[in-house]
C-alpha cells in the first residue's frame, strides 16, 4: 500500500522520465536512450535509462525509482521516523557531454513517506526534497546566469524565498570540501520539505512539479547553443580534470550515492552518475588569464548569478 | 622531539623512498620523478615524488611524509590513545601504467607514535602498519602466484604467521563492498602491529624494513616482464575500467585517503593515487571466456595463490 497521494507523485515523475527522455533524444539528434528496468527486493523497482554516444550527450542518465517496505533500524533511526513503512520515488539525472563546452547537469526530484502500518496507505510522515545544478567545466558567464533565471523563474512562482535560500543550500551541498571549490556553478537544492501550517504536500508538489518541468527547456536550449562551440586537445584535457572533480564530490560526499552503496541499491544505476572517462594529472595547474583560471575563480560559493 | 626509535625509522623510510625511485626509473628508462616538498602547519611535512609519462610508468607517486604535533581530540579517541603528542611516518606508493599488461601496485610502511609529553622523548604508545597489494588490469595466474611468493618469502623472514594473517587482512582490506570485488589479488595488509612480551618493536620494524625492501626488486620485474606485452584499444577501454573500479575503493573505502581529507592533508599528495584517466561505460559486460572475465573470477577473497 502506498497513498493515493504517493501515486499521484509517482505516476508524475514517470511520466517526467518519459518527457525528459524524449527532449534530450529530440536534441541530441543521434543516440538513444536504453532502458533497464529492475525490482528490488524488500518491494518496488525503477527504470534506469542511459544513453551513450550521442551528437552531443557523451553519457547521460534518467532514471525513476519507485521503491517500498521496510526501513532498517538504522536508517529509520538517523531519519527520525516513528514508522519504519516507507516508500520513496524519485528521478535522478547526471548528463556528461561530448563537448567541453556544454555543462555537465545533474536534477533530482524526490519524494519520500511513511505509513503508520504495513497495510494502512494513511501519511505519517513525508516530504520531498530535490534540486537542478550545472557544472560547466568551462563557466560562461551569461549562460550561467540565464541558468540561475530560469531558476528563480520556478521558484518565484510557488514563494519567493525559495530561490534564495535553496541558492544557499546548493552553494553548500555541492562543495568539494578538501579542494574547497565548489562542484559547479550551484543552482537549487532542498531537501526534507515538509507541509506545514501555512504550506501543504500539495503545494510542495507542485513546486517539485515546476522543479521538473524546468529542466528540458533549460538544458536543451544549453546542449544546442554550445554544441555550436568549437574545441581542441588542451579543452579535452580540461574537461577531464572537471570530470575527475565531479567523481570526487560524487564517491565522497553525496549523500544519494552513498546510501545506494550502503544499502546495496543496484550500483549500475547509482554509478550512472560518472563519467565514460574522467582524469587525475598530477598537481594540474591552470595558465593564469585562461578559459580554466576563469573558471577556477567562480567555483566558489555565494555568487549573486542573478 | 620525537623518540630516538622514531629517528632511525624516520631516516630508514626516507633512504627507501631513494632506492625505489631510483629503481623505477631506471626501469622505467625515460621519465624522472619530480619532487615536491611540503609542510604541514602543525609541524613536519613530506616528499611528494610523482613520475609521469615514461614508458612504464603512466602515473607514480613514491611519497615520504614525517608530521607531527598534537592530534585533534576526536582522532586521540578514536584511537583510544592516552596521549595527543605524535609523531607519523610512512611511504606510500602507488604506480599506474601504460600497458595495461603491467600491474597497478600499491604500498604502504609507516609507524605511529605518541609521546609521554611534548617535550618528552620517551614513546607511549607505538605501532607499525602497512603492506604490497598488486592490481592486475589482467589477472595471470603465473604472475600472481609469483608475486604473492615474494610476499610470503619477506614474511617467513620473520614469523611464519605473518603471510597467512596479514594475507587474509589484505583480502579483507582492499574489497569493493559494492561491486562485491576484490580490488586486485592482494598480498600482504597490516595495522597497528605492537610490541608485546614475544615481539620488540625492533622485531617489527625489522618486519617492515623487508617489506619495504621487497618492493623495487618485485615491483621492476613485472615492469619489465610485462611491458614486453603487446595491446590494442579494447585492452585500454579494460585498463581504464580497472582504475575506475581503483578510484571507486580509494575514494569511497580506503581509509588513509578518507584520513587525509578529512584532515586537511596535501590534496595531490593525497591523491597522487588516482590515475591520469579512469572511465565509467554504463554496465559494462565481459564476453564470456575473454581475459577480462577471467580476470573478474579471480578478483575474489579467500584464492590460495601460493
Amino acid at each position: 500500500m502506498i497513498s493515493p497521494f504517493a501515486e499521484e507523485v509517482k505516476s508524475f515523475f514517470m511520466s517526467l522520465q518519459n518527457d525528459i527522455c524524449t527532449a534530450v533524444e529530440r536534441t541530441d539528434g543521434k543516440a538513444k536512450f536504453q532502458e533497464d528496468a529492475w525490482s528490488r527486493e524488500g518491494g518496488g523497482g525503477g527504470r534506469t535509462r542511459v544513453l551513450q554516444d550521442g551528437e552531443i550527450i557523451d553519457k547521460g542518465g534518467v532514471n525513476w525509482s519507485g521503491v517500498h517496505g521496510e526501513l532498517p533500524d538504522n536508517i529509520q533511526k538517523a531519519l527520525g521516523l516513528e514508522s519504519k513503512f516507507f516508500f520513496a520515488t524519485g528521478v535522478s539525472i547526471v548528463m556528461h557531454t561530448v563537448n567541453p563546452n556544454v555543462p555537465i547537469i545533474h536534477m533530482n526530484v524526490r519524494y519520500f513517506e511513511t505509513r503508520k502500518s504495513k497495510d494502512s496507505s494513511e501519511i505519517e510522515d513525508a516530504w520531498f526534497g530535490g534540486g537542478i545544478d550545472l557544472t560547466p567545466h568551462y563557466v560562461i558567464d551569461e549562460d550561467t546566469k540565464w541558468f540561475h533565471e530560469q531558476l528563480k523563474t520556478a521558484c518565484d512562482q510557488h514563494n519567493l524565498d525559495y530561490y534564495p535560500t535553496h541558492k544557499k543550500w546548493a552553494d553548500d551541498y555541492f562543495f568539494i570540501k578538501h579542494r574547497k571549490e565548489t562542484r559547479g556553478v550551484g543552482g537549487i537544492f532542498f531537501d526534507r520539505l515538509k507541509a506545514n501550517s501555512v504550506i501543504s504536500l500539495e503545494d510542495l508538489f507542485a513546486y517539485v512539479k515546476t522543479v521538473g518541468e524546468t529542466f528540458a527547456p533549460t538544458y536543451t536550449k544549453l546542449m544546442s547553443k554550445n554544441s555550436e562551440l568549437t574545441y581542441g586537445e588542451s579543452e579535452l584535457e580540461w574537461q577531464k580534470i572537471r570530470r575527475g572533480r565531479y567523481v570526487e564530490f560524487n564517491l565522497v560526499y553525496d549523500k544519494g550515492t552513498k546510501f545506494g552503496l550502503d544499502t546495496d541499491g543496484r550500483i549500475e544505476s547509482i554509478l550512472m552518475s560518472l563519467p565514460r572517462m574522467a582524469g587525475w594529472p598530477y598537481d594540474y595547474k591552470p595558465e593564469p588569464n585562461s578559459r580554466e583560471a576563469y573558471t577556477l575563480e567562480k567555483l566558489k560559493k555565494g555568487i549573486d548569478w542573478v
